[in-house]
């Protein structure tokens, strides 16, 4: 028997809707390519959003037809966000960061139909013309420029597409399961994968991100993304913030410390969100000029496991609490959230700070467990290691335009290639990735914990760890290390630190000094690489 | 094109699933029917909900069947809560205060098949035994109990129930649109009428609730829903409370100020929710020992409006923030909560308290609209009065098993039949019931503001205002009042008091002294009956 309730789909229309009419007037500031400052609110942003969504109709775009995006966080890639989704298209967003090669690829495998471009990617777009074939329109996201016009002569204006729409069109109605989004992926080998979201999910994720176990936004919120809109729909934030009226600050390309420092304190900004290393580039801003962030209630930190120096640097210095939060572009991306419970409010201050540079645990929504090799589930005991698998109302279920599809255990589960542990309530430690984890004489080593402490040396700028081959052991920890300048820092010094910190045998059996570490185009350290180059060197 | 994200049904039983698995061990305290105090947690409330579940089915219950519960707030309601959605069944809520006839009618008219009762209502179970054909079984909330056997010989024992459950059941997979629980709400004419929510509308319900605009809820709070389960799922907090961990402290009957303060403070209660009524026992408990309540931060109050007098004593004397909430049956109920936007943050107190009394704005998830007599859609503009309509992922769509629906405007909206204002920002003020607004010479008098004026003095226990006939004026407004003991309040000093407060025509034309005035089962004003009693008085 069914419930007698309205039906009415999760669209994302319904969120920018809500959003221009309970919280018009709120501000979403915008910092645009050539660094001017745009101030608009969510009723423009609608109406422009509505605009776009009527003009791309009138260039031909069907139901279904993906539209790419590589441009900064700024108001006209908001717009493209709801003006694509809401109109029924799909907004791929591309990171620009990507190779050539990977840029063409992920372009003409989305079969992108417009590409949307921020002005300082045309030299992309200008690369890139004669290697998607598909795509009808390039577009560049302003006004008339005549460099542009010159550089490609068929690209159109975003002001005169925006133009071009109808005041009055009217979100249509759909399938809540319809696609809304599409990221790809790009894994360290093979082609990049698209994980394609719908409205659903991403409602349903916005109201995970909303909660107070979560990023807990409200509309007295006034939330800097300084991840990049390209990089998993910026965690959310974008819908998330319609959903609640929350005030954005959009930095645009300005992701150094003096800038974000600038914006946080001239828009009273109080939740930032971003990888580790641009709060490391804020605090070294709010060192150097003595200033202080009173509005900045928390920032969120993900993509890679935040120094707990960071961590108390903000909490003591600035009252700024950093969440430590864990995701993937296959889960929308938050999957787990560093809030405390109850029972860790009268823990020690050494025990927080141990929790503190957990992953978290799941908000509803999202389920967890941990596999061995063998498949065979694993305790949840804080101490046994295994692969970190993942179900949820905003999870992959399979990778867009893929047939085989290697990534979901046999019971719809999703493994994420992270290995971890988890504790009796539900608290994660992720203690490597799956092929990085390091097998000494069948013990698991984690080449992260090895790697974060060598990095908290303040001798020692980057390092990386890999199992090297080992006739005995099968595979060893070997230690890779770039050093400060100056720095005189021997092996066996480098050695003696891990001694009382890890056990014995996971203490690397050789320091080797390297100039740089290779980082793929999303920043990840390049194992393979490594693993290729140095792998033989205890043979 | 659709997305590719896992297809998860929104079920309740995942609710319980996740706090029994990442939040098992956060208690769960129940005061009994006999006043002793059970103290369970979350892992234990789903395994007995399992049993439950399991056994309903070994007693020959099919998927949609209806149960209905007569009961406290305890855990074995939270079980059967959790224990009848979840096994695919339907919960049905009866409030004990309505009368024997529309008892009866509920329980036929819902075909209830199992009638859980709490011993405090075993003389109801015995008035209704022959007057419930399809009740197969009734079953006692408690162990075995030779008195409530001598008086019922069939009745069945709750844990008998779920000692036969099978600890290895497993919850069902289905439809999230099904079927999960039945609330009737009663109006002032008429049988109660039926709303059928689902396990869709209940999670998204739930994620609404846990927002931080709305209740705010996480997993460090500990709510005592001082609401009755039977009044609306207790406003959706079982379910929210599941969603984020959070405690629940259920207060069974004890709701008498003395008692409240005592679970309060003994148990660190971070959250209450209740009528208003019930806050003003809370408050002369307060004064009467001068205890404080230190762990409570904020009290939900709806149901009726709130005065502005609670508002300021919880407020200023025992920081507790007062959050108005309005909702009903037909909207799960959370329709506004009274959140402020950053532009009210600097008002002045006056204002604040001003905001403080009105209904609120509505969480992402609803809308609002107000419509004249004629279906004509108003402006939103704070001044000009309206009906007030709904629609949302969780409002009624029709009622259960009724064949012609006056509800639902053409469009598919939700006529509340509350007349009110909605400013710029979506704040809604209700000024009165439709049916009891007073139209004067072509004008809309508020009953409500009238009555609120009247019950701020302190020589006046209750009042009510209802539209007299008039020859002249149509309608004039006549105030029906019940005056403390030994006061010798006057007509003129009543009325003295509405000068310049109100518009001048809205000045009651007569005051009538009365000894008590008529509420319903849920403590509604029946106006129909004062009308009926009183409304020929100026002619």
């Amino acid at each position: 028997m069914l419930g007698q309730m309205m039906d009415k789909p999760l669209l994302i229309s319904n969120l920018i809707t809500y959003a221009a009419k309970f919280h018009g007037d709120r501000d979403i500031i915008s910092v645009e390519t050539d660094a001017s400052i745009t101030k608009t609110n969510w009723a423009n942003i609608n109406e422009r959003a509505k605009k776009l969504a009527s003009a791309l109709g009138k260039l031909g775009l069907k139901a279904g037809d993906r539209c790419a995006t590589i441009a900064w966080n700024n108001h006209r890639h908001l717009e493209v966000y709801f003006g694509t989704a809401g109109g029924e298209y799909v907004c791929h967003t591309i990171n620009p960061r990507l190779s050539a090669e990977q840029l063409g690829y992920v372009i003409n495998h989305a079969n992108d139909q417009i590409l949307f471009i921020d002005k300082t990617f045309l030299p992309i777009a200008v690369g890139l013309k004669d290697h998607m074939p598909n795509v009808k329109q390039v577009i560049l996201m302003g006004a008339k420029d005549e460099e542009a016009l010159a550089a490609l002569p068929n690209i159109m204006f975003y002001e005169d597409l925006i133009a071009s729409g109808d005041a009055d069109y009217q979100w249509p109605d759909f399938d809540e399961n319809t696609a809304s989004s599409l990221c790809y992926t790009s894994g360290t080998t093979g082609h990049p994968k698209g994980v394609l979201y719908s409205h659903r999910s991403t409602l349903l994720h916005s109201y995970c991100v909303v909660m107070p176990d979560s990023l807990s936004l409200s509309a007295l919120d006034n939330i800097i993304p300084v991840v990049p809109m390209f990089h998993v729909n910026a965690w959310g934030l974008p819908y998330a913030a319609a959903m609640t009226g929350a005030q954005l600050t959009l930095p645009g390309p300005g992701l150094d410390g003096a800038s974000l420092l600038k914006m946080i304190n001239e828009y009273q900004v109080t939740i930032a969100a971003g990888v580790p290393t641009l709060w490391q580039g804020l605090l070294a801003a709010l060192r150097e000029t003595g200033a202080k962030i009173p509005s900045l209630d928390r920032t969120i930190i993900g993509g890679t496991a935040c120094p707990i120096s960071l961590i108390k640097a903000f909490k003591d210095d600035y009252d700024v609490d950093i969440l430590h939060a864990w995701g993937m572009t296959e889960t929308s991306p938050v999957g787990l959230v560093n809030k405390p419970l109850i029972k860790h409010l009268n823990q020690s201050k050494d025990e927080q700070e141990a929790m503190a540079v957990k992953q978290g645990r799941p908000p509803f929504g999202i389920d967890i467990r941990i596999c061995g090799d063998d498949g065979s589930k694993l305790a949840h005991d804080g101490a046994v290691q295994g692969e970190l698998q993942v179900n949820g109302y905003w999870v992959v279920k399979d990778y867009f335009n893929i047939e085989a599809d290697t990534t979901l255990a046999g019971d719809g589960w999703f493994a994420t290639g992270d290995v971890a542990t988890i504790d009796g309530d539900g608290f994660v430690n992720i203690t490597d990735r799956a092929k990085d984890v390091i097998k000494s004489g069948g013990e698991w080593i984690s080449s992260i914990d090895l790697e974060n402490l060598a990095i908290g040396h303040d001798e020692i700028l980057d390092a990386a760890v890999i199992g090297a081959k080992h006739i005995k052991w099968d595979e060893r920890p070997v230690l890779l290390v770039v050093l400060a300048e100056g720095s005189s820092l021997s092996e066996a010094e480098i050695l003696a630190d891990y001694v009382g910190q890890v056990p014995k045998f996971w203490i690397p059996d050789r320091v080797l000094f390297v100039e740089a570490l290779p980082h793929g185009g999303t920043g990840k350290l390049l194992k393979n690489k490594l693993r290729d180059d140095y792998g033989d060197c205890l043979l």
